[in-house]
């Protein structure tokens, strides 16, 4: 079996890369010491975000390559929809062992390059080294209409708290194949008072709370009211990680036509309120979610 | 001792980034979904790129966490050096196992912030997660004016081949201060015909052929003519990695007057002739260089 010491650095990011399609504003790709794209138009703002999988946190050695790739992407675009953007260009660090299969890497590779094309995001360039474990890091920039982003920390007192979809046990396998809210992130920004917005990665019970304590306020939170994953406790659809479903304050003179046209805009993915923002900061925050050293 | 997972990971990231320096074009920072920054202006390109460094490959434990961090940064500088171009917004990737000590990262966070300020870099963003070995990726935006960048594919047949400063020995420490040639290489692109460049990360022996193969040509070196760091032999200024000096392939009707002029901008740092590119393809490369894989 090919390694990718049998490779080699060169003849491995060949083939990475071969055939990798393009948008027209890619005027330099890999192969350069930088990518070169056009700058967003005039009037619009350039966002940047970078994340990052590694093995045995995000994935396992028997996680199948193509879910990983899949994953690595797919998390830095739910990013992007938590501002409302659109995500363009990426760049790909991939690090490995030394004899690591040339088919697992080139089959991650796959699933990265699939996710992008579905998002309409150009793989650009990237970097590769040995290391101890396999890690994928993914960097993307992305646009929006200046002052039509949504940021996080702007939620304000009184504001409803929504989600999208149905939380809990992600592990189970939809970590691998959740479905970035791109096209619903820019609906809701577009048709609803959104005040601010992020994408649940770490579990309700942390990413909630970061939200809140941004904006300086509290929440509160009617825990019957959380919609849950098939066969999941409240509990774990409040505690558990990895939802990458949208969290988003939303003013409370939200018209009832606006979320009756969400249902029939998105009529399989449900739009759930959970809560309110309140005046009085949470003076302790509730345990659960995922903290990444702990 | 305090470790990374004493710390939690929101309490670090808030540690890390605690009055870091913002340009008036940043408009989000750290503690959004993604960054936003204020795009290049019309006529200019965005530059992309994105590096890593491995505890083990790239700095081993034993080397200072400032030194980590200063490496990190000023090898994607590098890049942006060897397009000619300037490097604006970094993104930090900060991989370590949940035992490492507090102090260490935030050390080598002291040195990325120093290397980033020493270049008008601001960092506006970045992901931690734990993981079996201390590893930082850097990615970066950086822009020129259109048509301005120098590309490394561009060499063509009867170019000289250039390379500032000296080559070799770097891993007795050169590789964790380098200085990354920033202002030599826009100079350069002014003044010299420059038809093509890149920075020498992986060693002339890996390099060279590198350029000349992206632009279909061969290459001839008189490797006398290498210009040795103190106490290498020729063998070691071709063969070894991480000079993160400027190859350049300069049109032979350069003026004898622009290079003289150099000497003026640059007294201390050599800018000397190695070779020539050939129109016959090299059809065997020269061995020695830094495989990331072998």
């Amino acid at each position: 079996m090919k390694t990718l010491a049998d490779t080699g650095e060169d003849a491995l990011i060949r083939r990475l890369v071969k055939n990798l399609p393009h948008d027209p504003d890619v005027l330099a790709g890999p192969g350069d010491d930088c990518a070169v794209v056009r700058a967003p138009e005039r009037g619009r703002h350039l966002l940047l975000k970078t994340d990052t999988v590694v093995e045995g946190v995000h994935f396992t050695p028997e996680t199948k390559p193509g879910l990983i790739g899949r994953k690595a992407l797919a998390r830095v675009v739910s990013d992007f929809a938590a501002m409302a953007a659109v995500p363009r260009h990426a760049l790909v660090t991939l690090i490995a062992p030394s004899g690591t299969p040339l088919r697992r890497v080139e089959q991650l590779y796959l699933g990265l390059r699939a996710e992008a094309a579905r998002h309409a995001v150009s793989i650009v360039g990237g970097e590769t080294s040995r290391g101890p474990a396999l890690i994928v890091t993914v960097s993307m920039t992305g646009e929006a209409p200046a002052g039509r982003w949504i940021p996080r920390n702007a939620a304000r007192a009184g504001d409803l708290l929504l989600v999208t979809g149905r939380l809990g046990g992600s592990i189970r396998g939809r970590h691998l194949r959740f479905e970035p809210r791109l096209a619903e992130a820019r609906w809701l920004a577009r048709h609803l008072p959104v005040h601010a917005m992020m994408d649940l990665s770490d579990g309700l019970a942390k990413d909630l709370p970061r939200m809140a304590a941004a904006a300086g306020l509290g929440f509160e939170v009617e825990m019957q009211s959380l919609p849950r994953a098939r066969g999941v406790t409240t509990e774990q659809a409040w505690g558990d990680g990895e939802d990458y479903e949208l969290l988003l304050a939303v003013s409370p003179r939200v018209k009832p036509a606006a979320l009756a046209a969400w249902r029939g805009a998105f009529p399989r993915l449900p739009l759930t309120r959970i809560g309110t923002l309140t005046r009085k900061p949470s003076t302790s925050l509730a345990p659960g979610g995922w903290d990444h050293f702990g």
